[in-house]
């Protein structure tokens, strides 16, 4: 007999103790399955910058044990005996969220990480119906209700499927609110994580991208992902060219950052829309940038979970999959490190096999 | 016979001939009719804060001398040989600009303020087709072509009209383009010129209208125009109760201000528009308050042509014209010096009748 949503399931994974010590193996419980929840057997999971915000405690919020991890793939295990979506031995995606109160007005719409009440995260929140704090998928199993599960496309690969639970759904987010498609004009600034996604995505709906770069050198790599112009935005002379061409631009930069160039770059009405970075823009905005053209700065946090899984389906259907570099857990606290000086192209995935060895 | 585009017309004016003088008398020419110019007499003319900014160069790009004035109501006094929609005797306005290059895409939409070429402001800008200044309302006559000359519908008060030409159209615009209607949910920040012309036109359009105010006493007037509410925004009780409220936040303040603080009352994919500043914004914007909620910071700069003669239609047929203090043109600095105090309800018009006492 199972002890229904009673923390008895015994996980492996790994957590930091501290904002200063290095991740590493942890042992913790995770709930036995509740009548709506699927249990899934996590094969890779993506490491973001938000991991290591979060692992070092960059917000001062963060509680202790952590198990970051939200860019999680998997097969299920088992279901509880009320889904009626998953089955034993299919390959899912949990992302950023595991639950929400699912009768507000965003979580109805379909934009759960919009909820009234604010989201439960996957990790690092606190579980709405027994408190007890989320772990995310540095581990080998996860226990999340089908309502945050995503059905994985046949044929993706699993690995390179993991960091679109969250820096795909980012950047599609956006894309897909402001109509981008055939003939569109958009402009990616920062290629990352999120950059090298966000102009897949757009080039997969039939944009014609643009790739702003602070640092020359990224030619060969922009255009093996299919991007059409690299644009030196530190050049006065090449953003001249590009007055007036952008629909959208997706600003990835994770950290503050002067927009003010960038807005003369975008079309009358055009909108430039901040993914990466939540602080306070210390360079003055110039509202004249948005007065004329009517242009707009705008932002967009992860997506819902229909929206996640309508990109899951079109990443499918067009083979998109992140660049990534995968590493067995152990090296999670060099791949911090790593990350800090932009060395990964262009996300890590961790292979949880690797928690076994 | 008449000289068809010289400057023969002798025309009587006040001007500017220095940032620190006094306007005063001013006599200047116009030039006579060309195939496609409207002659308007003019009956009254607004009095705009950017005449004000202009006459004292706060930009420091003012040639002298300066004849402001762009909120121009009048009557048809002649009309070339190629008009074909104006005959002598038709009540007619002219707003802030007087002619564009009119082949561009934003032309060709009805955006001749977006022209690419730059449009031909009514004064202080450079005719272009015979590179002469122009030359605004604060005088009896106004040479226009007839693009740039808009109808005035029947039964609307002149005086009252003239500020629709500038106030009117600038807030027009952003109500419109944000799909404002019954049902809305609008606040406008600041009760001035273009601030009570946004709270008229919203109620209007069937929005329930918000006016943000630093200031309490405003209920009694902000009540009398329809506002249905009155928010003290320096309160923050007052701010939290209005939390994701509105879709569209018409921002008229003329000055650098903080716009952080009115960002959570926007609901989700809300948008501030930013009409009354075009300067840096001090106040570092912070990026979560775009990020979460999808929410925008834009802005809107007057309006063109065809949207300009839209919504004098539609104030024509709602009966809305600005609350105006008419004064004779002798009394136009004592006009600024009070509206620098913020001590006009709403908007000065000229009475140009006055310039012949």
């Amino acid at each position: 007999m199972r002890n229904k949503g009673i923390p008895t399931m015994d996980v492996m994974g790994y957590a930091a103790q501290s904002a200063t010590d290095a991740l590493a193996p942890f042992s913790f419980e995770r709930r036995d399955p509740r009548h709506d929840d699927v249990v899934v057997d996590i094969l890779y999971c993506g490491v973001c910058h938000t991991d290591l915000h979060l692992a070092r405690n960059h917000g001062g919020f963060t509680t202790y044990p952590l198990v970051p991890g939200h860019e999680i793939v998997g097969r299920v295990r088992e279901v509880g005996d009320a889904v009626s979506r998953f089955k034993v031995g299919d390959m899912v995606g949990v992302g950023c969220m595991v639950d929400s109160c699912q009768q507000c007005k965003p979580c109805l719409k379909g934009w759960e990480q919009d909820c009234a009440e604010g989201p439960t995260f996957t990790y690092a929140s606190i579980d709405r119906h027994d408190g007890t704090p989320t772990c995310g998928g540095y581990s080998d199993t996860v226990v999340v209700t089908e309502n945050f599960v995503l059905a994985l496309p046949d044929g993706l690969d699993p690995a390179g499927a993991a960091p679109l639970l969250c820096a795909g759904i980012t950047t599609w987010s956006p894309l897909h609110r402001w109509n981008v498609g055939e003939g569109s004009k958009v402009a990616v600034i920062g290629l990352g994580g999120l950059g090298h996604m966000a102009l897949k995505l757009a080039r997969a709906l039939g944009a014609d991208v643009t790739l702003f770069t602070r640092s020359s050198g990224k030619e060969e790599d922009a255009f093996r992902i299919g991007v059409n112009h690299v644009v030196l935005s530190s050049d006065p002379a090449q953003m001249a060219v590009v007055a007036g061409r952008f629909d959208v631009i997706i600003d990835t930069v994770p950290y503050d950052h002067d927009v003010n160039p960038y807005m003369p770059t975008l079309t009358l009405e055009g909108v430039l829309v901040l993914v990466g970075y939540m602080g306070p823009l210390g360079t003055p905005v110039n509202a004249g940038g948005v007065v004329r053209g009517r242009r707009a700065i705008t932002g967009s946090f992860i997506g819902g979970v229909p929206e996640t899984q309508r990109m899951l389906d079109f990443c499918g259907k067009h083979g998109i999959v992140s660049d990534v570099e995968i590493i067995p857990i152990q090296q999670i606290n060099e791949a911090y490190e790593r990350m800090l000086r932009s060395d990964v192209k262009y996300r890590f995935v961790i292979d949880i096999a690797s928690l076994k060895s």
